[in-house]
Order: structure tokens, then sequence, then C-alpha cells
């Protein structure tokens, strides 16, 4: 079996322990609901798959549903459930629509009851119901990302004029047990950042709100300046909440087929946010230290690096960062490096990432492509699909962020 | 012992290994000379040491010497040696003087003697006898640094034009054995390229001479056009070499100091190169990932990273690997990063490098300071100079690169 076939191997097996059916398959194995009514509500990009597997699981043991997910990505019928379709990454009528619908549903349960919920990438805009008109949602929006605030400024703001955010769709359900399930598409699984944490005791403070409005000098209505002065939940009694599928399961996954496949495993990490040239580099530099050296190892590390836009070039941080490591590679035998995105898409490509090896550099250079001249117009796609180096897999369901991964055979 | 103590015995053990005395200690030991005359030639930044220590270790075994180093590098005689300080990075008279007398040393001997040439960094400048004037060597350098030829291109015209770089040093010294033991400051100790490679066979050829003559339109005199047409050795047999005292050096022993000090030591690389920035978020999201969990780990990367310039303040790339890395350790118990330069000095600044943990983000909020800015401005000396996060070694008479350590415990 070839390099490129364990590459291929770790990679299938990685997304297939990230899907958000694997995701809630591990979360449900172990739990044991109260004896009242069970509903469940969905939301976020994968809402659909999550939904559909909790019913597979459960079955008639979940009284009734909401599902919110994006355009296009329902894929038909679950059960009895009410299923949205909605706006992202700009909420819309939908978004509204079918937040109220879940909000109907966990209405006047009891202690006895429990609300399943099921959360994923893109919450923050699929379940949404604002305080304020949509129009001056969108007008804040706007001033928010004019102003150069940052994400957790701007969260603060959004979570108090939203019926839902900074914990309160968890409050809604009280007396209700919440049992959370959550797919993680941010580094580090900050629970309070995705989907804005409707089931998330807040750290925010009104004090807090105030200042952003003073320091960027926002315009409010009376009205929206009043919900500001509203506090979100500090602490939540009625919540459980597990992350499952997230970028670590996606590494412990690749580090399990590596150690099948008889490398031994190194985690680096699951939260890599650095450049993706330097990333590549960094990873290149490691396979030229210990290439030929009579280990076979296997470096891995998750994350979602950044691309830096030197260049109008078609690429992705993926395909940056293997090729930036190809550059290191040159000439070395049986070290092969790879990465991809668990979404199957690497920025505005067909491509889910790149893969190179020892001969890499050779076979660009044997087409006229220098390394250096392909990053600084971010172009990695055209160079990589000219020797062979793109990874497809087509949409695979999940977003749990990127996984690269360096094979010393 | 604390964690900061633990990062100070690290260094000092990693330092000791990597100076020129316990490396020509090292290439010493194991080594039987031919039963004929020994003549000693040093050249380089590192030159009086290691003839220093050469001359403690083999005493009157060696008949004569000389030694070539940088203005003040000379710390008195050595045994009969003559000593030679000359011009560094631009090579002067005395360099030409020095080099000379090397050669002159070398005459005539036989098949029984021993050349022990002693190479450090900075070789290139101070180990040269030019075949064309002086002027028009200064005057092809010029035109070389302006065309905007790579160090590569640079080295195939230089080694032409001189009478001891690419292997004609060793050429001149056949039929006599040269032992030549290497103080290396390039990654991946690349013979040809430390000082040069008076005494390693030359790979590149008079065809390639001419092409880069052609691609960058240089103008050279009848008398230089004509030294391209002569070729360099490409094979020495009377050549043997001891690489010591590299960056994989100063690795290891860190690497072996952790392990005593209750660590599982991981030597990632020994050739980084990547930005200093990059870097530090790297091992930086390495430490998020393995903190807290148990392990005692440590993760080791030598290497020699870059500096980006966007700002006008005051640092150096170990300064700016460790900077960037505290981002990441912040809140985080029992973590440390520190980088150093093994030559004591990190860029323009009075400091070998920086040390951060996971109070080091506190603290600079606490004075005001934010790492995104400090980074933009390149102002990591005086933010780590706040902080206490600056080391001191001092000169340490070795230059072999940086390391860089992440302490998790």
């Amino acid at each position: 079996m070839s390099m490129r076939n364990h590459a291929q191997t770790i990679i299938d097996a990685a997304i297939r322990s990230a899907l958000p059916d694997a995701a809630v398959r591990r979360a449900l194995s172990d739990h044991t609901f109260a004896p009242g009514r069970v509903v469940l509500v969905a939301a976020g990009k994968a809402a659909w798959q999550m939904a559909a597997c909790a019913a597979d699981l459960l079955g008639g043991r979940i009284d009734a549903g909401v599902v919110v997910t994006k355009y296009n990505h329902s894929k038909g019928p679950i059960a009895n459930f009410q299923i949205f379709e909605a706006g992202h990454p700009v909420p819309d009528e939908n978004s509204f629509r079918g937040t109220q619908a879940a909000i109907d549903l966990i209405s006047g349960l009891t202690a006895q009851d429990t609300v399943l919920f099921l959360l994923s990438g893109g919450g923050s805009a699929l379940f949404e119901k604002p305080l304020i008109s949509p129009e001056e949602l969108t007008d804040l929006t706007g001033q928010l990302l004019g102003s150069g605030a940052d994400i957790v400024e701007m969260n603060t703001l959004r979570k108090r004029v939203s019926a839902v955010k900074g914990g309160r769709f968890a409050r809604l359900c009280a007396p209700a047990h919440v049992f959370s399930i959550v797919l993680s598409d941010i580094l580090g699984d900050p629970l309070d950042m995705i989907a804005s944490g409707p089931a998330c005791p807040d750290s925010s403070t009104c004090e807090q709100a105030r200042a952003i409005v003073e320091k960027y000098a926002l315009k409010l209505s009376p009205a929206a300046l009043s919900l500001l002065e509203q506090e979100t939940p500090k602490q939540l009694d009625n919540v459980t909440t597990r992350i499952t599928g997230s970028v670590g399961q996606l590494c412990a996954s690749a580090a399990e087929t590596c150690r099948v496949l008889g490398y031994e495993p190194v985690i680096l990490t699951d939260r890599l946010d650095c450049e993706a040239r330097h990333a590549g580099r960094f990873l290149g530099a490691v396979a030229r230290t210990h290439a030929g050296k009579g280990r076979k190892l296997a470096f891995i590390a998750g994350g979602e690096t950044v691309v830096r836009l030197t260049g109008k070039g078609l690429g992705g941080r993926n395909q940056e960062l293997a090729l930036s490591a190809a550059e290191l590679l040159d000439g070395l035998d049986n070290v092969l490096v790879f990465s991809l995105g668990s979404d199957g898409t690497d920025g505005p490509t067909d491509a889910a990432g790149g893969m190179v090896d020892g001969t890499t550099c050779a076979a660009l250079a044997a087409q006229g492509l220098r390394i250096h001249d392909v990053l600084a117009d971010n172009d990695a796609y055209h160079a990589l699909k000219a020797v062979d180096g793109l990874i497809f897999t087509g949409p695979t369901g999940t977003n749990v962020n990127d996984v690269s991964v360096l094979l010393i055979g």
C-alpha cells in the first residue's frame, strides 16, 4: 500500500468520525433521558443530519421537533418534525419563523421534560429571534462591521438584542432540562461563541455592552438601548452539554488510523491558527529533520490556518499549507504532507485540500512552476492540479475545521 | 525548582554543548592522525576558540598553525600559530594576507601529513584569496546584490573567482589529508555553503556560471570571464569532514536536559525557518492542546526563523516568537515557552531571546500592552522587558542558530 493510499485511508476515516451522525451517536450512546417528554430542537448547517440521526436512534421517544438549517440543506421529512430552511450567513424571515416555532415547542414543558438541543455551525444566523426590528438588527450589524469591533464585542451586543442568544434559549426551556449536543466549528470549542451560545451562560455584562456603544459611537434606538440594560443568564442549572465531532475528534481519528497503519502518531495540536504557508514550512522542517532516520512517524495538526492574500490566484489555506511544505520535502523519500478541510471545500475551490511529497517540487519545476511565485500569487490550486496534488472529497456533510498530517515512512 | 529555573538549566547546558571547544573536543575524541606532520588552519568567527582547543588537546602534535578570525575575536597568542584578524562581512587586505599565510603553510606537504582545518561561520569573508583584483571582486559583489541573484547563484560565481572556495583549498592541500571540523551555522548543514566550502566538492558548473552572467547581464573583465571557464573540484579524495556543534547539537542537548528534569522531550525539528510570529503561534497552539493533560512534555524546535518587518520597534526573531506564543498560553498553568539565539544576541538587542508563560499576557495587559499591537510594531524587546521576559546570556562564543522550547509541566 503506497503512502498516498495511506493518506486516503486516514482522510476517509477521519471525516467519517467527524460526521454529524457519528457525533450524535457518540453523545447519545450513554445518555438516559428523564421520564417526561423529549422534544428536539436542531439548529445550524448540520441540523438536518443531527436530527435525522437522533430520530433514528431514539425513534418514538421524541415527541416532536423543530429543525432550522440553511437553504438546500434539508434532505426531506424526518418523523413529525417541522423543518425550516433559512438564510445564512445573514438571518432572514425564515430564520425568525423557525426559531419562533422552536420557542413555541419548548413552551410549557415541565421539570420532567427534556429538550434535546442539537447545535452546529451557522446557528448564529439560523437560530435567531431579534428583540429589535430586523431592519435595526441589520443596521447594527453594519455599524459594528464598519467600526472595527472584534467578534467578542459584536457578540456582546448581539446577545442583548436577541431572545435566544447568550443562554436565553435555555432559560426559556426551564424548568425542562436541556441536553445540548454541540458540533463545534470553532477552535478551542468556546461554547458561548458557537451559534452565540443559546444554551450557554453568558460572561459578558451590560456594563461592557454600554462601553462598546460608547467606544464606537454606535447609533441605537431608545428601545435597543434599553435592551442593553437587560442582563443575560450568568448561570444555567438546567443544561448538560456534550461537545462532540470537533477538530479534536478529527485529529484523534487520524492518529488512530496512523497507528493502525504502523506510524507512531504525534498529535501536535488541535487549534492551529497561524498563517497557512508558515504552518506548512513548520511541518516541512519537521519532515526534513526526521525523514530517513528509520522511524515511521505521523505528525498531526488540526485547526484552521489563515491565508495572507498577496496575489489574485486560486487556492485555499490547506492547499497553501501543503504547497509550502513541498519546498522542504524536496528530494526526500517516503515523506508526504496532506492538509484538508473537513467540509470538503478549501477556499473558493472544488478541492478539499492538497497533498505533496518529495517529488512535488521537481514535478512543479518541470512545468516551469516555482513554489515561491505560486504562493506570492496565492495560486496553489492550479499548481497542485498540475502535479496531481489536489484532494477531492466532495461535500462531506460536516465542518469541524481542518487537519494536516505529515507522514514519514 | 520552578519552571523558569528549569528553562535556565536547559539554556545553560545547551549553549555549553554548542561551544566551539566542546565541538572540537567531540570531533577529535576518536580521531587518529596519520604519522606525518599536522598543521592547523582555522578560519571563521570561532576560529580562535577552535584553534585554542585543538592546541590544548593535541599539544605539540601540531607543528604550526594559521588562524584567521574577525576583528576583536582573537584572545591572544596560541602556541606558535600565526593569528590574523580581518574584515567581516566584507573581506579586506588582512583576509587575503591570512589566507595566503595558510596557503604557504600547507604548501609542500606529503601524503603522510594532515591539515587540521577548523571552519566556522564568517569564513566566506575571512578565508579568501581572490583571483581577480579586490576592486573587481567588490564590483562583482555589488552587481550581484543589485541584480536579485539568489545566494546559490552568487556563490556559483564567487567560487570561480577564488583560489580557495568551492573545494579549491582542499585541492591545494593535496596530497596531504584534510581533516575538517565544521561548526555549522547554516540550517541543514550544507557543506558547500558554509564559508563557501573550501574543503567541499563543488556541485556548480562552468555552464551555470555563464548562464548567470548572461541572465543578469553582469559586466566582467576578460580575465574574470576566463576564470568562469575553469572548473571547480567535483570530487575530493583527501578530505574527511566532521560537522559538529550545529543546531542539531543544541536541540539534542536541550532534549537531554529536559529528560533529566522529568519532561518527555519531542524534538520537532532542527531547521525551522518560517516567520517567527507564526512559529510562536504554532508552539502556542501545541501548548494549548497539551497543557493540563497530566503529561510533562518538552517540544523542541531548532533553526532560524525570520522576522517580517511591519513596524519600527526593537526586537529580534526569538523575542517575537516567544511573544507570539504568549497569546495562546494566556491563563494556562505550568507552561512556558522560551526561544534564544545561541550566540547570545537576538536581533539588534542586548538580549539573547524571550521567555513567556501563562501569566505574560495579563502582565502585559496590566501595563496597557497588547501583543497584537506590539508585534505590528516589531517591538517585542520593550514589551518583554516590561514583564521580565527577556533572556540575557551575554556573548556566548558560539553561533549555531536558535532553539525554541515549550515546556508543559
